[in-house]
């Protein structure tokens, strides 16, 4: 990447970073449990790849606003709520993530859940305030909130976790891992980019055009995300080591160099779709990039 | 109550059970686990007291658009997504709700963990969609889904529920169960409450009068509900019989008596509450003496 881009990043990073524990209740008031459980789930490190796609889309079209930040800590507080979701004993039982304990393991399961509805929870009510906040002349709050709930719900999120537990090892085709993970991981992406760009009042073209992009990034993310499973520790991912081993993957159907080349030609469809955008899409293409070198 | 009332209540909670399946997604589509589990946790049977509440209220202030019934069955959407999730194995651990088994024990812990989440996207998207739809002049669509989250929140069912599992009986005087049930259960009814009004374009002070109004009815409810538990078997509250039992509950603090003695002076507050509205308040007066006779 280069250094430039690279520094800008990982600044907005940094941005995220610090306004997201002003976004939740203090830890100090009642539930002082869930909101010290939502505050380390929201707060345990992260790439905060999806808040940053959103300041970067904004950015792009123009909208330089300190809402932004707040609609992209939004995003983060959903990806956060998932992960709490994912990692309990009834779904994945994961013991570690981003290097930690699982909220669960150190709150217990009770507090865990209660602090993943309550990042929810908080999330819907950030973006309808952005919404509120930014005026803008083509969305309205409606349309924000609506975005959010369709990445969550059964064509997002929630769709993808259901078909990755109900699916039995034998019957995971490529087809059926595209769609868990186009789901479990593309669709908050999608969500992710289309917030900035309507958040800068874009043209509808233009927002079709970020999905495209932000789609595509995700499920490549998410296949880099498999490939670092399998070719880094432990230390290095901050996940339990070797957690995919019981799992079908995109790198166990395809293999390393199989798993690579797809997420190359999704990356690089991502790319395309940005063309009719020019050198202002630099800054999209350079994460495109950053997201094709995790898998290396 | 009067028959002419009753036989009102009796059908508008029959529009909401009419349109609550038709505001999910159809459980043929993928995932069916998650959509037949939202669709059972939602149409088991119940007094739809919340919605019937947004309806009534909406109605007094004139507004008679069939909007408002969606906007009161994504308040009875709430109420259904945390419900399955106070039956779970960490929280309640019930098998029984409304008569039926919960929907954990039908569907599986997984399957209704996401259920439960499904069903409150789907109530912050619908919710915004009426807001939209509805075009008000005080109140905007942020104004909404602010006062839903905010009876979701800490300050709502979430913050009820964790204080509740913190809480050893020994702790448990009148203020702590009083304060967990005022969030456990007086949060939605506020927002029910509240969504009416706002739906009707209501001036703020109108709004306020709800607010006290709906708050009170439902601690009142809840009481009423600890009574039932007590006077009545299971075969007709549809739950665990004697569920109760472990519990520290209103009655176990003040006995019977002192539990229907405190009903009534919240129900009393709530009417008083009413006052400057005249006759036309009377539907709410009668919901009042509803809940005040379930506890007899």
């Amino acid at each position: 990447m280069k250094s430039g881009l690279a520094g800008r990043l990982a600044q907005l990073g940094r941005a995220v970073e610090g306004r997201l524990p002003q976004l939740v209740p203090p830890a100090a008031e009642r539930p002082e449990s869930v909101h010290r459980a939502m505050l380390y789930a929201l707060t345990s490190p992260g790439k905060r790849l999806r808040p940053i796609l959103t300041l970067v889309v904004a950015e792009l079209f123009g909208q330089t606003s300190p809402v932004v930040l707040d609609l992209a800590c939004a995003v983060e507080m959903v990806h956060a709520s998932s992960l709490v979701l994912d990692d309990l004993p009834c779904m994945d039982d994961a013991s570690l993530r981003r290097g930690r304990a699982t909220t669960h393991r150190e709150f217990g399961e009770d507090v865990a859940l209660l602090a993943s509805f309550g990042l929810l929870n908080r999330a819907f009510a950030l973006v309808a305030a952005c919404g509120q906040r930014l005026q803008l002349r083509r969305y309205g709050t409606e349309d924000m909130v609506h975005h959010l709930a369709a990445a969550i719900g059964s064509g997002g999120l929630i769709g993808g976790q259901a078909l990755d537990l109900e699916s039995r090892p034998e019957d995971l085709d490529l087809e059926r891992l595209e769609y868990i993970h186009s789901h479990k991981t593309g669709a908050l992406f999608l969500a992710a980019g289309e917030l900035g760009a309507m958040a800068a009042d874009a043209r509808r073209r233009n927002l079709e055009m970020i999905s495209r992009y932000a789609k595509n990034l995700g499920l490549a993310f998410q296949i880099s995300d498999d490939l670092l499973d399998v070719l880094a520790t432990s230390e290095e991912t901050g996940k339990d080591s070797h957690q995919d081993d019981d799992k079908v993957t995109f790198v166990k159907l395809l293999g390393v160099e199989g798993a690579q080349h797809l997420a190359e030609e999704l990356l690089a469809f991502a790319v395309e779709s940005l063309e009719p955008l020019g050198r202002k899409a630099e800054p999209l293409r350079q994460l495109a990039l950053f997201v094709g070198q995790r898998g290396h």
